[in-house]
């Protein structure tokens, strides 16, 4: 029941299904070591049961205190949040975490690569924003007259569309290449 | 009840608890920024209670895919497993899971720091071992003659005792120093 006629970036997949998928065509083809990292959760509860596998009763979402993913590429850290918005004309900031913002801080002033790839699904585009263009945006939010969002213009201004082709779903490596090497 | 006798590395902390202290003072003071992954976690059944947090009723735990810490420390990536044991005169090697060797290859290969963090309790011993030293005694466990286990003189003559003090209980950093910078 596959719907030929859907394009690419509309199948209904998620961006961290699309990154997740690109992350693993990334290591089979040893291009970069890039992973997501668990959900945080608190274990409270655990049976073990016998002879069969511990089972998890009772757990919370733990709020993350870094990003979802980093990794390695050609001897360099790399460190990313990926977002999705239905929004059509700004990414609302309330999608970052204070912590978040402050270890994307950290990786930039220890010398890693920190970025944040934001997809707008209303016009099919993925894009990414170094973390240095993001940071300034997020401290002036809590100014008077700071504006709570990002605009898509600016991202299309400041940002690089991400390009989007099988099997590298959302191939960010590209726009590091283009960056940084 | 804190017994006073009791030495630094004798206090009942495990391994992971003393290198997550580690990494906040490291974290704290600007050193690096290392953190532990959380545990991988397959989620199965979650309760939306009202007017309340989501509760998690039903996970199991997964196998990692990788280690368990990465990071930063002055532009390169760092990744290591970290691994106690009570044995006296040996690490047995089924410690560590054929996957995260596999990671800490690709480590390497992608130009990281890839190492292992030993502790022999009963020596109150903790020592640093380079990645490119576990491969070659893992790889040849499956040769008939080969052994299921490091040495712990093994570890001794060609690891690197870590540094333990107060408030960097396992102070991994200055043998990073010593063999990378
Ligand atoms: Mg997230
Ligand atoms: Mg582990």
């Amino acid at each position: 029941s596959v719907n030929r006629n859907q394009s690419f970036s509309n199948r209904g997949m998620t961006l961290e299904e699309d990154i997740n998928a690109t992350n693993q065509y990334y290591l089979t083809h040893d291009i970069c070591v890039i992973h997501k990292k668990p959900t945080p959760v608190q274990i409270v509860k655990v049976d073990y049961p016998k002879r069969s596998a511990a089972v998890i009763k009772e757990a919370y979402f733990k709020q993350a205190s870094t990003t979802d993913y980093n990794g390695l590429y050609r001897g360099h850290y790399l460190d990313f949040e990926a977002k999705e918005t239905r929004n059509k004309t700004s990414f609302p900031l309330h999608n970052f975490h204070e912590h978040q913002i402050k270890h994307m801080k950290d990786i930039v002033k220890h010398d890693g690569i920190a970025f944040v790839i934001i997809r707008f699904k209303a016009h099919e585009k993925t894009y990414f924003l170094d973390a240095t263009k993001l940071f300034p945006i997020w401290d002036r939010q809590y100014l008077t007259a700071g504006r709570k969002s990002i605009p898509h213009q600016f991202i299309i201004d400041e940002g690089i569309e991400i390009p989007t082709h099988y099997p590298a779903i959302v191939d960010y490596i590209k726009v590091i290449d283009q960056l940084f090497f």
